[in-house]
Formats: C-alpha cells, structure tokens, sequence
C-alpha cells in the first residue's frame, strides 16, 4: 500500500493487507448490499484510542436494522477492534472502518463479508473548502414513510456520494454540498452541515431529509448546548447560507472544516468558531 | 454453492467458486464505486451460447465511461467469457455477470477487481407477477444535467433497488415498480416497463428518468417495430397502466413478465402478447 493499511476480519483477526476477503457471489460486491460505518483513530505518546466509538457501533447497529440485516455482534466487533488496535503502530490519525454485508447471493448459509480496515490519514487538516452546491434530486421530504430509500443509512452503495465528490473536482472545487430539489442544502458526500447565525447553531434535520445522522454533528451539538448555545436542526437554503456567520462540513476523519465559498460565493469566515467546533469534535 | 456457480478473474481465468477475489480496500466493496452487467447464458445440446453480448458489452462499457472510469478492454473480457463458457457444463438457463470495481481506495497503482460469474438460473420460469408501485423519491426528470446522479448506470450501488424489492415481499407482492414523485411509472428494480395500449407499445422514457436503458426491452422494441408495431417511449401513470391491455416486466435473466396486480388491483392479461413479447426476447 501506497497508504499504510490494516485489515481484520470477523472470526480470523488480523490478515495480510491487500489478500482478497470478499467473494464474487457476495451482495456486498454484487450490489452494494451491505453497511459500514467508519471513525477517527488516534495513536500518540498515550496509546492508540478510538473517537465516539461508542455511538458509531450503535450507528452500525441501526444500518443494520434499517437494512433488515440481522443484528451485529457488537461484542465481536469491539474484540475485532481490540485486536486491530493492538497491532497498528502508525503514528498519527487514521480511520477505523467496520464493513459488514448482508450474505452470499446464492448460497444462504453462507455469511456475508465482515471486515475492518484501519488507513493511516495522510490528510488529516482541514483547510478552507470551496464547495459546489450539487442538486440530489430527492426533495427534502422524500424520505417520508420511505425506508426503502435507504435515507440515513450508511450503506455500502455510495457511487452517488463519490459521483457527487468528482463533478464538485470537475468544477475546481474541494467538495460538495447536495441540494434538495426543493431548494434547501442536506449534507456533503461525506460529511454533515453546521451553519453558525449570530450566537445559534443550525443543522439539517435528519427526518424526511435521508441525510445522515452524523455523530460528529451530534457530539458538537451536545458541546455547544452543554455550553448554553443554542443549536438547532432547521432547513436553510443555499441563500440563507451565504449570508450566515460562518459555515461548516463536519465528518469524523476530519472534524470540523470550514467552508470558504460555496459556488464561487465568499462565506464569513470565523476562526473562533472554527477553533471551537474542532475542539468539540475533539480535533 | 447451493446454486451451481463459476467464477473467472480478468487477467487469471477461471478460479475456485467461493475464493474470495475482491480486497478490504477495493472500492467497489467500500463505495460501491463500479459497474455491472448481465445476460442469459443457454446450456443445450446445440452448446453453450449467450444472448445478445454485443448491447451488454455496449452498455457495460457505456456505463464506465458514464461513471468517469477507464474503458474496458472489451477484448480481454471476450476472452474471458469465452475461457468461462467453454468450463460451463450445467445444463439449462444460467446468469452471466460481468462487474469491474474503479480501483482500489488508497493504492493508486493497483486495480479494481475485474471478474464475472456464471450463475445457474434455478427460477428461469415467469409466473404472473403481482407488484407493488413503490415510490423512487425522484421526479421523472430529476437526472436531466445531473449525471452525478448516475441515472441509467448499472453501477454496484445497488441498495434501493434490493430494498425496493424487499418492500414489494413484506407488502406480499412478487416485484416492485418504482413511481416517480410527479406520479409516473419508471421501471422495475431489476427490470424494465413494457404497456399494451391496443395494436401499440410503450415503455418509459430514458431521458430524464435516471431508468436504465433495458437492452431486453430494446431488443423487444426493435423486433416489434420490424412487425409494423409502433412502440414508442412516454411517461404513463399507474392509472394508465391500470386501464391498459397488458403489462410487462423485461429482464435478461427472465424475458417478459406479465404484470397481473398493481397494488393488488388486476391487469388486462394477454397470453397471445406475452408469448409474442418472450419470443421477441428470445425465450
């Protein structure tokens, strides 16, 4: 690997980085059928630790559920986890990501791939993102009584997400911004929005939007109204957006990364907030 | 394998059933950042033959470029299905697919899996299907300037359409058929529309509609026209379909499907039409 690389699958432990472990007959390959979740893993002086595992194996538990797989071994998960930590000695950030998938397509008995992998971050820092606002078609209530849309699940079918990431690139920009139909911003690709207005925070609500429940998102929230600031999911256009006092794309790799422009359009910059939602994503 | 299956790698040739041949950092199992495509595969005293390769190989290789991938050595895959279909001996009907992933994640240098699989096609039959209208959450030109959306890509992000299908089981039905949010008809998850209006033909329109273009449904278009048939795309509402002279499901693996219930309400059926339209398409 170009990138130090770690993989581990469930019921073996630690296996040679790059060996094949999916088979051809796995949904997962077939048809993106399938779920991960993915989270910071830090090794310092102190040790090598893990952000938020908590509510991350907990978001794994409900794609899961929202998928209609059967439910994971948490316990097998967290000693899987164990094992990898243990054996990662990469100075540094890194991803943890858990991958699991529903079976095999034609053979039932057989269980589908249950994987990690742990990636050295060779780009931890977050500089100022010019992003394109990109539209994903679905208005901001499709998701409505549609669980079959798959909103707020974090499969493993993401070729839109990465799609969405290249026409943002072929535009000149960092990243993306999706735009519901109806004309209100949803996510990132791969990260959730954070607008500051004065001395309120706002995010895009998650029902009917089929956005993510970010945990990092959720972490900062309960920082700021652990401080008294008040943070609150709302819809907001791309218009109220550019006139707020500061905006941001939040994922658990990176933290909290300030957006610069969106379309071309200057945004307020504010390094104070930036400073502080960083530090309550614990970057 | 339950289900009789083979398995060929690009570049290596035929490989054990079952052995995984895809990495933990592939992106196809990560991002479902690939392609696919399938066709029916014949097993007779006459040989071994594949329905109309030339359109799946047209449209496997239309479905890279639309996904901003390199194109496919289309030679390199004859070969190779040819070396899969001269170790093919089960007799019968059989699923050949063929699915080529973008790369791997964080090894710039090493490629994506590239194999295909040969699968005994254990449900070949065609019983009247009972379908449920589920809504797709997008408009029937939501994929007009949007190709981030991937509209009529066979990539390997494929968790709607499977959880569609599950949704159409749990309501008690055989298929889905996915209705845009303005209220028209799109396609099955795993099949296109064809309609009965009298003497004439419809199927829905690829412009706009994000839905894949069906090469069954082409091959069924392009024989009925040489019938003096008209056959002619536009968007039809489930009322229209309702009130129609018979509709069908097409897939490759399947021929033409009769619809008899949409959302439980009965369908003019039409033995003469349907043995027309599988013959059509070569079943």
């Amino acid at each position: 690997m170009s990138v130090p690389q770690l993989v581990a699958v469930l019921g073996r432990g630690v296996v040679p980085a790059g060996e094949p472990v999916v088979s051809a007959d796995d949904l997962g390959i077939n048809r993106g059928d399938g779920v991960f979740d993915a989270v910071r893993v830090v090794a310092d002086a102190g040790g090598v630790r893990v952000d938020h595992l908590a509510p991350h194996l907990a978001r794994f538990a409900r794609s899961h559920a929202a998928m209609g797989m059967a439910a994971p071994d948490l316990d097998a998960w967290r000693g899987l986890i164990d094992a990898a930590l243990g054996a990662w000695a990469v100075p540094g950030t890194a991803i943890l990501k858990l991958i699991a998938t529903r079976g095999q397509e034609h053979e039932a008995s057989a269980p589908g791939a249950s994987f990690l992998t742990i990636t050295a971050n060779d780009s931890p820092a977050c500089p100022p993102l010019r992003v394109s606002l990109v539209p994903r078609g679905y208005a901001s209530d499709a998701f409505t009584d549609a669980p079959w849309l798959l909103g707020g699940v974090k499969s493993l079918a993401y070729a839109i997400n990465v799609a969405a990431a290249r026409e943002a690139a072929r535009r000149g920009d960092d990243d993306a911004l999706f735009v519901s139909s109806d004309g209100f911003c949803l996510e990132g690709p791969r990260s959730g929005l954070v607008v500051r207005f004065g001395d309120d925070y706002a995010t895009t609500p998650t029902a009917g939007t089929g956005i993510l429940d970010s945990v990092t998102v959720g972490v900062v929230a309960d920082g700021l109204r652990a401080r008294g600031v008040r943070f609150t999911p709302r819809l907001m256009t791309p218009g109220e957006v550019l006139d707020a006092d500061g905006a941001w794309l939040l994922s658990a790799g990176r933290g909290a990364c300030e957006i610069s422009h969106l379309d071309g359009s200057p945004l307020a910059v504010d390094p104070g907030a930036s400073a502080l939602l960083r530090e309550l994503a614990g970057f």
